[in-house]
């Protein structure tokens, strides 16, 4: 508890320059700064250090929360169970750290009696989104303050401000990337990368080697899955949170979880993307594989359209949201019967599920797939099953014409 | 044109041991068999030695056409514009060269007064409804004969009526496989992978060396893409046929397109199936990059839903249907834009696109995507548009408090 | 509990003449027969003489279950939360009840040891499938008896069958329609709607009055709602079942509930069909309207294309699949805030939303929807979300020129 | 042409107060008006007046555009061909015209060389956005006015402002309510509708009678499509324009049309709205109904995704986007066959389609939908077609026992 006879913000902190020039600014606008860092599994950094430095520079209270296992178990779960892949290919990294810190800051805002919240977000990309919308759904009350949308400053201004304002400024050149990184995976973008004809350096990937650097030797891992979530490695059990980490490192070792892609912002623009996300890449494969193996056809089919709006939603800062809850409701439903166990290969950059078994719920059935004499499948049945299949069509074509118009005679 | 006075049947003929018994089994039956092989670039077979081998077991015609460009720029055009992948990983091999068997069996028919057709399809396929469902839409007066499906025969009694029948017997044991292949790629079940748990032998592969015996340096090509369509290699132009099969060749060779699934069929069971797909898993990893780069968000959004729907019409044999064709309206309205060229990297058994550039139709911006000083992005605008999107959510939770009644204090 | 040697049978009785003839007929094939009346709301029959006579022509046992309850409560209940309607009009009457009877059939089969299920469905409706759906899911180790699919007689010979096994046959002309009912509507088909181009006759309509013979005065009621059910008429508080049966009677009197469309029919043909569902017509028009003043925005418009969904699998027989489970999760979820009450018109064969509140969970806004000085909107972040809004498609159009090159000049 | 050395900016201009004080207003900003009106059948108002009214109040130039056929085929054809109606009701009247305006307005500012555009919406609605889509799309280098918007003035200010700028003030109390209308129909907010809970009193309406003023006998008509458009009524063939306003008359006599909603706006409030629209429930009932009669399943199930996307983008000022564009291709291809008529009873405020019949494109085939002796339906097929039809949650179902577990026994 802290006692001042100012107005308090809460900054989501992160340690570096720019939230950092953040605390004297805000402190210029009259706030006493409570500065917050979660630990979502950033990894490589000092907590201890980006604390104390909070302090250092200005904030009156800074504070530390590990927070691995409620973002492993409330908010990459979901991503897990639904497959979510924006625009098919991007795990949702930085989407799911920004609805947890925010709802960190708002408990924290509460407790302190303070009525404002700050993010470093810059002001064309989603995480303002992402964070803001949050914040407005937990409590409208609270005013809101972007220093990073509003600066307006060049580099060499922002670095200045710091010099003036005591705050540290790293010493030679800049990163030219822009990094956000959770146990989930790492997003680069910016510099080299806007033009994406170029491809990807060397120094652009943080998680992953190369896969040319990558062992000569595949690796075999047997991954089970209960209710759809990922609970052992080979057979050894671990929440998920340590699983997740662990899995980084086996699949880091092997490059495998980059993706470079082309991606359309909710801001309205397109931007050249650069992610790592090696546990995400085997998780989601094996995932989706027992899906296969488990999942009744029908709503194998049509769980992929729902995937697809969470997918949305999660992206475009909609966690907080009734029609989220709802999708949620139809996942979780079906997930009941994802249990089982895959192997995956890994090789060379790339994962690939290569065996599978449900002991209580596989919908496979050898009696009715196979072609040898235990065959127990009805063939007579087909026939009058494609008689009133291809109905409609049959009718449609003795009616109009369309195709059978078009032969050769 | 034959001139004979029984009821003339027009066989789907591969060569093979089953449709190959077909032919007395037919004639059997009072017909007289035309039999037809369409080269639809199914490669490693002698297709002069099957066309006289039918005649040899006693079809009265026996024909070979040539279909491989009409296969590719007909059927195989449409996957490549839709991204169709069924259940998210099989580019729909043979489901494409059925509709287009039907076709030219059906012109056949007519051309020679036929009355009936015969496919060698099992009853527990999906063949037998895209052959049926395209003979019935085609000319529903054609009365279609399933030996295969009729037989009940065992292994040994088929060999026993094929000696009695003059229809020569594979020497050896018979290959524990069912293939099918075509351009486009070859599928692979049966035998030891009915048993989900089982790994993919060796000998289970045809068209792609092993990932681990593929070259140790990575190759790179670049694709050129027009409406949406690869038409050069490295900016050498060749029409879709052959450049399909140049790519089959590149590709197969770095170990690229295996594909292992456990697969929901339209009859209702889920079979264990091995595909191979080099080329196609080139041009689909390009054609979806460079769409990234050239659809509008909206579009880039909403055509995973239509493309969804037109993998299941084709795997379900309704490619001869009016919501396939008003589908594909649909994607045809929006490759006009999908113009450029993707750079791509092939190595160990993966691919990915590592760069892509559209000269008159990318999207991508970089004054606005940039983070320089070049940038030309509104970034106050950001701050409305956020208050609108997030309005009706917010208003929800003012009203409903579902998540901030969760809130810790 | 019966004691017998022979093979029992359990048949959905009707107490009608296809399945009284029914009975003799599968006594024939060797079973004795339990004939299974349920009281789902058909109304107008006496139940006592259609149990009475099931044993009169030869049922070794009889039985009338009331379903009433659970009808409303476990089938109709589902149907309202989804706004379900098929092909946009259709409420789903005898989709409804066909897995309630086989739930019930395949209890007194467990209870009396007996292996085999008969209803009286013909070959070519929707009925026949959602019987035996049912029946394979509960139990696939049932078998099924369809005898009016089996019969292949005319009426004159099921007549002569029928006198010469004592089943009573109706005197006079048959009816010319075949119609089914329960207390969710009433559904009509053959006869003269055969043709389409005909009007429906009066005759064909069993529970509203000819709108031109409704009150020459509107009526109003209100309707409370509580989790999306409704639960009282003018402030009265009923069970649904009842609320339902009250609704039939006074919108029945407006006229309301009328419905005449061609139709899909799973089986693969199309059909006219004649549907009275005055409740539905009402509770629907009101739920819906409620919905639009408590449901958030991306709830509101997602939701339809979950209902769209849950309305074709009850139309298709999968009642109970595991995809019906799962989008019913959604629904619920959405509707624990669809509480209060709507005031409805009902006047000459229409209904009418005319007036709606919610205490609680109301999502209308005066302040932020009114153009008076209480105004609360922000409009100054109109202009920022426009731009963003926009950017996509203003993009395309800068490179693109699609529509701005179509300008005259 | 007009010669001037000030900046030029086109105003859409309606001759009603808030577009009449934006004329010297934004003369004031230093701009030459020119007013421009577009005839869109909105009716009841002299357009010369308004012309003339423009030029009074100081426009340099006032234009009146006939664009009522432009309307009818270009923007209001596509909503009937999607059966577009926003939340299942609003069939978009004001969203049509928005599009049309600013491409006139385009136009109209490329030929004097102008650089801006003004518009009367306010800040809270939707207008605004499909204003500035438009313009933005068409020619993002136009500038935007929007007056209203940024007037920030009471009712009494709006009126010293026009006294003071020679600006005719409406005599007497003015009209509680917000209208905007043309052929398509007529929409109404504001006054004592913002309370959703009060009923719409009669002066809200415009071009409907109440029902109980309607005739006591019901109209029957009969309307003939091609290719998916209304051509006649009762044979007699008339362009759309025309067509549509007669249906106006003929269907507002008999009280038909009157919608009374919540609704969702884009700028993410709900309102209550008042629309009426005689002409298109009468159009949009009998277009429905003969795409039952005409469309094959898959394409009348699939149709309303699409259309529901058709309409939220129109609503959402989306109408000049590739994805428009794309989705219409796919709707414009389904429609070559929905040719017939349908017959229609106009009575107290309902209308339904009672008949119907395509003589060359309907697919109900009598034969086949018939109980009669005619009938040529293989319903020895339905029995194989449930097996396989079941197969996958009979499976699920032996697996799992979900539903099996729940019965009594």
């Amino acid at each position: 508890m802290t006692t001042s006879t100012k107005e308090k913000i809460v900054l989501a902190y992160s340690g570096g320059l720019d939230t950092s020039v953040a605390i004297p600014w805000l402190m210029d606008k009259g706030y006493d700064v409570i500065a917050v860092v979660l630990d979502v599994g950033q990894g490589g950094k000092d907590l201890d250090a980006i604390q104390k430095k909070g302090l250092a520079v200005g904030a009156i209270e800074s504070i530390v929360i590990d927070a691995k296992d409620e973002f492993a178990d409330e908010y990459v779960a979901p991503v897990i169970l639904s497959n979510a892949l924006y625009e098919g290919s991007y795990p949702l990294v930085s989407a799911l750290s920004r609805p947890l810190i925010i709802k960190k800051l708002v408990e924290i805002a509460h407790e302190n009696d303070a009525h404002a919240i700050a993010h470093g977000s810059t002001g064309k990309g989603n995480d303002q989104v992402r964070f803001e919308a949050a914040i407005h759904a937990l409590d409208p009350n609270l005013a809101i303050e972007a220093p990073i949308r509003d600066f307006h400053w060049s580099r060499e201004e922002e670095i200045d401000y710091a010099k003036d304002h005591g705050v540290p400024v790293p010493i030679g050149k800049a990163s030219p990337y822009s990094i956000d990184a959770n146990l989930w995976g790492r997003a680069n973008e910016a510099g080299i990368l806007e033009n994406p004809w170029n491809q990807a350096p060397d120094d652009a990937w943080g998680m992953t080697v190369d896969p040319q650097d990558a062992p000569d030797e595949a690796q075999f891992i047997d991954l089970d899955f209960e209710n759809g979530l990922p609970v052992a490695i080979d057979g050894q059990a671990m929440k998920l949170s340590v699983l997740i980490q662990e899995l980084n490192v086996i699949a880091g070792k092997h490059g495998i979880g980059r993706i470079d892609k082309i991606e359309n912002r909710l801001v309205g623009i397109k931007s050249r993307e650069v992610y790592e996300a090696p546990a995400a890449a085997v998780i989601m494969t094996a995932h989706k594989d027992l899906e296969d193996l488990t999942l009744e056809r029908d709503v194998a089919h049509y769980k992929p359209i729902v995937e697809h709006q969470i997918t949305d939603l999660i992206y475009n800062g909609m966690w907080i949201s009734p029609l989220f809850d709802a999708l949620m409701s139809f996942v979780v439903t079906t997930q009941a019967v994802v249990n089982g166990k895959v192997k995956l290969k890994l090789y060379k950059g790339s994962v690939q599920a290569v065996a599978r078994q449900s002991e209580h719920n596989s919908l496979y059935n050898e009696q009715l797939a196979t072609y040898t004499a235990a065959d127990s499948f009805d063939q007579i049945a087909a026939a009058g099953f494609i008689k009133l299949w291809s109905l409609p069509t049959m009718v449609y074509e003795q009616v109009n014409h369309v195709h059978s118009d078009k032969l050769e005679d």
